[in-house]
């Protein structure tokens, strides 16, 4: 139902299972815990065509700013990217500076231009940044740049994230095989607006910037922002797309079908991704998947089923697995969009089966017994199909639990 | 700052404070705690003058579509209302039959034209109201209308609510003393937008109907429609505001002097009312006040202090009383409105004190120890001044709690 999907064999590598990629991660001591890496870096020696999309917040993180003023100065050109965990470095009179630094601090070790350097943190907004810690551990952190290494890179950005996040396929253009991996944190403050939190995607196929940034920016539509965790939209979301060509496929400078492959190839790692982001929501026990069929259009899909996945209500009751439907019902009527709530119906489905809550916005009588055992389930399916159309569209969440008060009652100590 | 702030008298006497209304609660059976009551009714043998607001949710429950139908037929006029908890009556195959049903029972026991009595309904949705407990009941609530009973009533509307919510001024028009009281619920499901939870307001004031409706909509926008518990505008929302001109003040019917005095008697009910929601919403520990301050007009003031009040990590950081101001920044900086970050400045504040901890958009050092002494009070002030204008505007919620997630995580149980 969503057309870019495609049957992709899975790989290893993360941000590494593309050619000529090297990453590493390390403890340079932002984190007291000794065994958390908070310092990470990625590398291509082969200019890379970069795309990427940034949180449409207005407070913007230090790092945002940086980093989309070296792309325009190379003209959308990198050879990475360094990134830090548990300091956003967002909010500081000094922050940019201290960004930059970050750039020419890895440039250097790296035999690079600054501006060749991409640059990205996440964290605790409006505490200094301490740039010793990285000054002191960049040499190190580069003397160990390796295609091995993906893992401490991915570790490297986790902050309340419980899992490592990584993904990647193999895929052909053209005859030609190429890969595609990624690594993404984030569990907290989660909320996409054309971008996301902190994700990462490299890849050795050949394509022009213009296919980069278009494909980016239709793939982020459909799969990162419609993941929400809490409804906060992030200070430093950053979506990078990095290709460095090395497959030595004919660059895709056009639509047409290898165009096609290669979105799909990116829907898989990004939609995958954001699975796994919404499966780790901070003190999540349950994925929420809502699937909004039978729409007028793609937009009203969209805003329909990230509407249901983001009412707490709603979050509420799958954690206390209480098939509460009429606060499903109550979050489809207060999307902002145009359709006819008298068409709507609702199914409730997990890998236990499906129960049938309502028809025509109207409820349904169901068994309560057969409910329970569907909710147990660790990843549940909400269907909506508004009978309205052929456009579908899918949005992630999770479940709010007492845990999610926890860890945000008292993040920063 | 609020330009219709009056001092006013405050009374007694909830929406039986004004002249010739008078009220009744009960228990019917819907809520099988016999000492909860769950069914309530308002009455002024005058007809009244009738303004009200309801849910934009496209999901409207039947009660609101039956109260519309009898305004439009009356030209605005009624008797009074009967209301219930427990069942919201909506997204039931016969909830206008139902909800026609209670005005039918209602207007023969008072005997009044049915269109003349209104309707509204709260609790969970979907599940069908039972229509006998209520008919076997309506008399007997007829036969107990007092005005000693206001409290019997407010006790009726109660849901998850903890306290009842009721609130009454004093007034002077042309000489001439108005009273003007109100009652409330809501709890969760609350963030109204051009409507609210179940609100009524009676006033023994005579003002137009059109005046008492331009009064109502100007007032739900600063008062109720700045108010978010949990981001979910319920389908039930609806703000009932009655005037049966029984002060014998000249007809209010065009703007002026004492049009702005009602309004400001209006203002004072239904801003106390909307505290008193703020501070009883499922699970709250804390009552959050924001004030945006030096916007460039009322829109931006309003939408700034909502996204602030909405954002679940800043209510968590509230109930863990953490500091963590980035939050604020980060929900100011995801508002939808125009403003420049760079020039915002923010305090916190309670009774204990305020910290600055933010100027022009950066952090600025604060002491831990003040900022957990000033967090450990029960009421919290968050100043927000964008330094760019003249306008201010208040929203008001609550801490995110453990006992919120408990609460919803079985709530139809």
């Amino acid at each position: 139902m969503i057309s870019v999907t495609k049957d992709f064999k899975m790989i290893d590598g993360g941000v590494c299972a593309a050619a000529g990629f090297t990453a590493n991660g390390c403890n340079c001591g932002l984190n007291k815990d000794k065994n958390k890496n908070d310092l990470g870096m990625v590398f291509s020696k082969t200019l890379c065509n970069a795309a990427a999309v940034y949180t449409t917040n207005k407070v913007k993180g230090a790092p945002i700013i940086v980093t989309k003023r070296h792309l325009e100065a190379t003209g959308g050109k990198t050879h990475g990217f360094i990134v830090n965990s548990k300091n956003a470095n967002t909010c500081n009179a000094d922050g940019e500076e201290k960004a930059q630094k970050m750039c020419e601090l890895a440039a250097d070790v790296l035999g690079v231009a600054a501006d060749e350097i991409v640059v990205a943190s996440t964290g605790v907004i409006g505490q200094k940044l301490p740039i010793e810690p990285i000054a002191s551990h960049v040499s190190e952190l580069a003397a160990g740049l390796s295609p091995d290494n993906h893992g401490k890179a991915a570790n490297a950005i986790m902050t309340t994230d419980t899992v490592q996040k990584e993904v990647a396929v193999e895929f052909e253009i053209g005859g030609i095989i190429c890969h595609m991996g990624g690594m993404a944190k984030g569990s907290g403050m989660i909320h996409p607006n054309m971008a996301t939190t902190l994700n990462f995607v490299t890849t050795d196929a050949a394509v022009s910037s213009e296919m980069l940034q278009k494909a980016l920016s239709d793939i982020v539509k459909i799969t990162y922002n419609c993941l929400s965790i809490d409804g906060d939209t992030s200070t430093n979301d950053c979506v990078l797309l990095l290709a460095n060509g090395l497959a030595g496929n004919a660059e895709i400078n056009a639509d047409g079908e290898d165009y096609e492959t290669f979105k799909a190839a990116l829907y898989t790692v990004m939609m995958n991704m954001t699975r796994m982001l919404a499966k780790d929501g901070e003190g999540a026990t349950k994925l929420l998947e809502c699937t909004c069929f039978g729409a007028p259009d793609l937009d009203t899909a969209i805003i329909v089923a990230k509407s249901v996945i983001r009412s707490p209500l709603l979050k509420c009751a799958m954690f206390g697995e209480d098939a509460n439907w009429g606060r499903i019902l109550c979050a489809i009527g207060y999307a902002e969009a145009d359709f006819d709530i008298d068409k709507v119906d609702v199914d409730i489905a997990s890998a236990k089966g499906t129960i049938s809550v309502c028809k025509n916005g109207s409820g349904v009588d169901f068994s309560e017994e057969k409910a329970k055992e569907v909710l147990g389930e660790d990843e549940i399916y909400i269907d909506i199909n508004l009978n309205q159309g052929n456009t579908a569209a899918k949005a992630w969440g999770c479940d709010l639990t007492y845990d999610y008060v926890k860890i945000n009652g008292d993040y920063r100590t």
